[in-house]
């Protein structure tokens, strides 16, 4: 038997990072309209042309003054200023603002040139046949925006690997970016394998189960914002698994094959992998669940070859750990959302294995945190699970009541 | 000027419900291959028509024993036990194991009749001819998982309303379920208006801003899984607001119509929604931003009018707060993601706006939670928040050090 040197979920992700940059691959970008960039990475900075807004802009509507002569009015003693005329929305004023007068703008309407401040309608009343009396004072920039508030001239307003939220699609619209440069998704290559494996539309006959992890990965793939290119279930046959792995990588980026790393007898992933790429970097994880995960770089074609654990919850946990990790580290994205914890207590005492880092599945309750405990494998597990806590590799345990951090699933 | 007598949110939200299930309205249901599930929203619970697995199963390599017969055993005094077959992956095992003998499982394999535990690989030793000595005492089920262990016959396995992830698709696949009936996504028109708005590829004159809640709509839309049906950019005019916002009506299940919800004087929003409808629910909330939004819905046509703020920040979360409020309400969605809040400590002191219930946004660092402080209407505010936390009606602030919670954007 051979044994295996296991390594740490951070080397792993690592050694992988380390060989896809020095072969030269990079992430590969495309143009995309502002319609469909929803989740999508950003692959440049995205600097503004010009401010935003272009002009003074009023945020009530009210009488664009000349905030100084407001000074001193009040409820019982306004200040009067003559009407000199009304902004249209989307349009110049007509005319400036001198000295005594004032100009009505509606909500969004363009400032007038010598005004810089807004007195809202409610604190106006007309006074004779073009008089305003004006019955509160006002400061320098009162309810009004002044140009390039929102977006100054160059201004950087989004760095390159941020996730596009809805906010950003109207800010980019804002900026007149109706074309925005993102990376490709990669695309995935989805193999399970197992003599005892058969696709979920058939029946089982005893000793058989049906294919959960390709199903379980499709999802875990589009949550990624990558693109499932094929799928398949395969015996663990060496041959075929070797044929149709290396077949995949002429059309993906990346070609997962889960089941067979264990170190039972049929276990052809490893070998497939390292015959196709050369030399597998890491074969085994210090993590619970995941031990058995392969993972690879074939040069020639760019594509990474992962060996996933069989079981689901380990193969979709590893997935996302080390490729979600892995691009996200290539595209610079800060996922605030995956990044951030929760912060709980735990419910229960638990104790943590020595020497792996655990990831724990866990449930929510208001604050209270409790571990769902069951045999590995089962994929009921991690479909009620709300989200997991780590327990880092010389962690000992966590007290009942102590305070916990758990990222959502 | 029409006084307008403001609900708050939690108002707002129950007439909407209550106008849409008197109506005898209910959301459409369609069934999808379960490839095309992730993140749709189920619409019937789901039992399962079997066990899973449908049998005993191994979850590692070794050898299938009686546990009572290894009592006793230890490194230094082993149980040898007849090697009497191999269970062969995915098929029923060749024989029972009877008293004194044991049979070799791999991973994944069929637990043999009459076995009830599995003595690992590595805690057992050849000997002689057919022979295995086991230098480890096994408890009953030790190793292994028993018929059903993971889901019982008639075991209700997910929720009607639960969001499908990437771990549930397992788990419908595990129990052979490959279609999957869920809640169709509401159709949505999005219509934004104002004199001063132009398309985003257009050049701005000066005046002019361009359309932004568009765009930042067309996101919370597709985040929240509805479908965009059309959108397009109105002047002020209400015989063509009318029009257009009418006959999305024959299409659509949700009409937004953004800006020209103001007490300014172009304010054709809240007209034309009462001229197709009959009647307007909610006209302002008390909510800071978006007390400007009017909800209406039209029974005939089974549709939802929302008139959302001008204010692009505002626009988007009162779309998310209302719309996608209703819509969890009809699903009896939990999405965790965003009741979960999470909890982090105020960096500043932040004053309430008494009367109003306030959704400041906010940015995270590391537990420090600071308010994003700008005039509304600013989408570069929104872009830059991690989330939002409410102040209720009756808060009158937060200080600095206290603990807040913190909705995800």
């Amino acid at each position: 038997m051979k044994l295996l040197k296991v390594d740490t979920l951070e080397v792993g992700i690592e050694k992988l990072y380390k060989a896809y940059s020095e072969a030269g691959t990079v992430l590969e970008m495309e143009t995309i309209s502002l319609v469909k960039a929803l989740g999508r990475v950003l692959a440049e900075d995205v600097v503004s042309n010009e401010a935003v807004p272009g002009f003074n802009r009023s945020v009530v509507d009210g009488y664009a003054v000349k905030a100084l002569e407001t000074a001193g009015s009040s409820d019982s003693m306004p200040v009067f200023l003559q009407v000199v005329g009304e902004v249209e929305m989307g349009k110049e004023p007509p005319c400036t603002v001198e000295s005594g007068q004032c100009m009505y703008v509606p909500t969004g309407g363009m400032i007038p040139e010598g005004a810089d401040a807004v007195a809202m309608v409610e604190h106006c009343q007309p006074f004779g046949t073009d008089q305003m009396a004006i019955y509160s004072p006002l400061s320098y920039g009162k309810n009004m925006v002044f140009a390039g508030d929102d977006v100054a001239l160059g201004q950087k307003v989004l760095d390159a690997g941020k996730v596009i939220t809805p906010a950003d699609m109207g800010l980019l619209a804002s900026l007149g970016k109706t074309q925005v440069s993102v990376y490709k998704p990669w695309k995935v290559y989805i193999i399970s394998t197992g003599d005892e494996v058969v696709e979920p539309n058939e029946n089982t006959k005893l000793g058989q189960v049906r294919d959960v992890n390709t199903y379980g990965l499709i999802g875990e793939v589009e949550r990624l914002g990558f693109e499932v290119c094929g799928f398949e279930l395969i015996k663990d046959d060496y041959d075929v698994l070797k044929t149709r792995a290396e077949a995949a990588k002429e059309t993906c980026d990346i070609v997962l094959i889960s089941g067979g790393s264990s170190k039972g007898k049929k276990d052809a992933t490893a070998q497939v992998i390292e015959d196709i790429t050369g030399e597998v970097l890491t074969h085994g994880l210090a993590v619970k669940p995941g031990k058995p995960t392969i993972l690879s770089f074939d040069q020639e074609s760019e594509t990474i070859y992962a060996g996933l654990p069989g079981h689901p919850v380990a193969a979709l946990l590893l997935f996302r750990l080390v490729i979600g990790g892995l691009w996200q580290r290539l595209c610079g994205t800060e996922d605030v959302t995956k990044m951030v914890p929760l912060k709980g207590k735990m419910a229960v005492n638990l104790a943590a294995s020595p020497g792996r880092k655990t990831f724990q599945l866990v449930k929510i309750d208001g604050e209270w945190v409790t571990p769902i405990l069951g045999k590995s494998g089962l994929i009921r597990t991690m479909s009620e699970a709300d989200g997991y806590i780590v327990l880092d590799v010389n962690d000992e345990g966590i007290n009942k009541g102590e305070e916990i951090e758990v990222y959502l699933l």
